[in-house]
């Protein structure tokens, strides 16, 4: 091997669970209690982009975030994905009679890790999730390792394994103590269903929250419906959630989705203390929701949140320009700032019909902004310099 | 019998759920999917007052609240009540040998009553539950019925059934079809824990509710969880906080009534539509609550909510000082009102090593005012006017 730098640069995508993950089973391998099932967004929209680069000469590995070093001694996570993927590209390289010294010696260099997110990392928007897709995708493609990463994303980030493909995907709990099956696997691509649209609205809200990672924890531990859930409802909603896919039964798949939102928050409440991720600004997303889908008289609209009170909301391309109506009319910004970002939307008026049976009030302030998106792709490299 | 006029005024109390109801198992009859068990509140503070009347020339049942004649006709609970208690009066009458031609006339005399509550009917504090006592206790005072007036209660609001007691109550849920069973039992009377206090928090809230009828019906239908609860953990809870109150376990009594409080709440998330009584003034009385006990190292205090959005908290005589100086230092009301009403309060700051470690900020306005009570007694008579 040569003392010049290697570079990747890969980009990877956030996921929005249809079905929830909440509560781990094993937290030194991020093992759930429970399966689930996302959605991978577009990168169009949202991505995290992860620059790796290695070279005999650097000392340490290191992880800059938006252009600040983080304590990764202090991360145990982030070290287990670095020393995971070392060990089985070693190993792959060994098994594949290529295990020579230099080789062995190339997969211990140290790496530097520069990763940016093109959307706001406090959005709540599971960046931890694209961020630890496009590390484990990144330092992969760098040290050519073969076959799944799922298994070693998902301890980085629970869900990060979910972002590893594109379209629907189910992270499978799996059975093993070592987390071995415990990996995401796609239920359709990105191409299935076209039509569905995802509308991510960032609510103002400051309040402090409790982590996912704690948050779950404490519900494991206190919560008497959690177990219950994990063991008796989840693996039939998912079940009906792949059914509703494969058949692109939109209402089927709209309510599932708000269900689970509403089963996880509500096994959040019954945790002690009790944890409140939904604001006042989230209930009012959620009623907005129901009375369109009951004034329109079927279910044209879905809403989920996880650890925070933004909301993501389903719909299909034919209906997506009277939600964007329905958010700029109900939900204006006094700053007169653009509501929408992303695909373009030409909001459209619902109707007087519509729009009578509604019986909602308009509330300003209660997002600071839209992002208009569809399903997407999984990782990707953007560039590799010298890695042939 | 003359044709004077016969008039008793009986005054009955509220009561506040340790263990929840939520969920008819038969809505005619109001019979529960599970037992609950609840404090009754004293009547110096918060009571319904009923006067009624009733002479051979009345002609029509009426029934007045606050001066504003109801629709009775409308009201099949109240029809029940009203016929249930001649029911029995009359089975009464007969089987004692008292049966009459006067006697039984006598109990197919029309009645007139006026109820009046000392305390806001829209304060959701439970005023349903002290009207159907009075009125029913009223109602058996004037003809004379002698027994359990619980099941006959229950039927014109569930909760009723348990401010026919005072102290602590259990409602059990029954087995029987017709709900004789389903009646409300002593666990012990007020003075067995007089130290005990009860703080209700009138918050500031004026959204729209989906009244508690309604919701329990609307997650006896959708809510998964609902099921389970009632079958699984209520039963438990109940021996729980038996064992609390026989033992004047504070800090095992909290803990019980905050987790029922969170449960139903759950349970309410958890239905579909979704049902959220909680406000953000909730959460924040919840989270001032959670930091108190952090502070202090020990359980308080405990809050519990209803199908609405106001707090009753729990504590003991030794606190309740500290407690009202928390309520008045976190949540002043701006117009400079006095906060507390009721037992009077001298409010005594916890000082400043648990000031420091409660991290709450001052949130003006979150409630309205509050009414410092303790646990009361039955409904009794005020006074009775020729009824021998």
């Amino acid at each position: 091997m040569s003392d010049e730098v290697l570079s990747v640069t890969v980009t990877a995508p956030t996921n929005i669970a249809i079905v929830k993950y909440w509560g781990k089973r094993c937290t030194k391998f991020n093992l759930p209690i429970n399966s689930s099932l996302s959605a991978t967004l577009s990168q169009d929209q949202l991505k995290t982009t992860t620059r790796i680069e290695t070279s005999p000469t650097f000392e340490e590995d290191e992880v800059w975030l938006h252009g600040k070093e983080q304590d990764i001694q202090k991360n145990q996570r982030l070290l287990n994905c670095f020393n995971n993927i070392r060990r089985l590209a070693r190993k792959q390289a060994i098994s594949g009679g290529e295990g020579s010294a230099d080789q062995i010696k190339f997969y211990s260099q140290k790496v530097q890790v520069h990763t940016e997110n093109n959307f706001p990392t406090a959005a709540g928007l599971a960046s931890s999730a694209s961020g630890y897709a496009a590390l484990v995708f990144g330092l992969g493609t760098l040290f050519k390792v073969q076959g799944d990463l799922t298994s070693i994303a998902r301890q980085g980030s629970g869900s990060a394994c979910r972002s590893l493909h594109g379209g629907f995907v189910e992270w499978q709990m799996g059975e093993q103590s070592d987390g071995e099956d415990s990996i995401g696997v796609q239920i359709a691509p990105e191409s299935h269903w076209p039509e569905l649209r995802i509308i991510v609205l960032v609510v103002n809200d400051a309040r402090k929250k409790v982590g996912s990672t704690e948050g779950m924890q404490s519900s494991v531990q206190t919560s008497t419906l959690l177990q219950y859930r994990s063991e008796k409802i989840v693996d039939e909603r998912i079940k009906q959630a792949k059914r509703a896919i494969i058949d692109k039964d939109f209402s089927l798949l709209a309510e599932i989705i708000m269900k689970e939102s509403n089963q996880l928050h509500a096994v959040c409440l019954d945790s002690f203390p009790p944890l409140h991720y939904l604001s006042n600004e989230s209930h009012t997303i959620m009623d907005l929701v129901h009375a369109y889908n009951k004034a329109t008289g079927c279910t044209r609209l879905a809403y989920t949140f996880d650890a925070g009170p933004n909301a993501c909301l389903f719909t299909m391309s034919t209906f997506v320009n009277e939600v964007a109506w329905l958010i700029e009319h109900y939900f204006p910004v006094e700053n007169g700032n653009k509501i929408f970002r992303g695909l373009e939307v030409d909001p459209v008026s619902p109707g007087d019909e519509v729009l009578n049976k509604l019986d909602m009030e308009i509330n300003p302030n209660v997002i600071k902004y839209a992002i208009h998106t569809r399903l997407g792709h999984p990782p990707k490299i953007e560039s590799a310099v010298n890695v042939s």
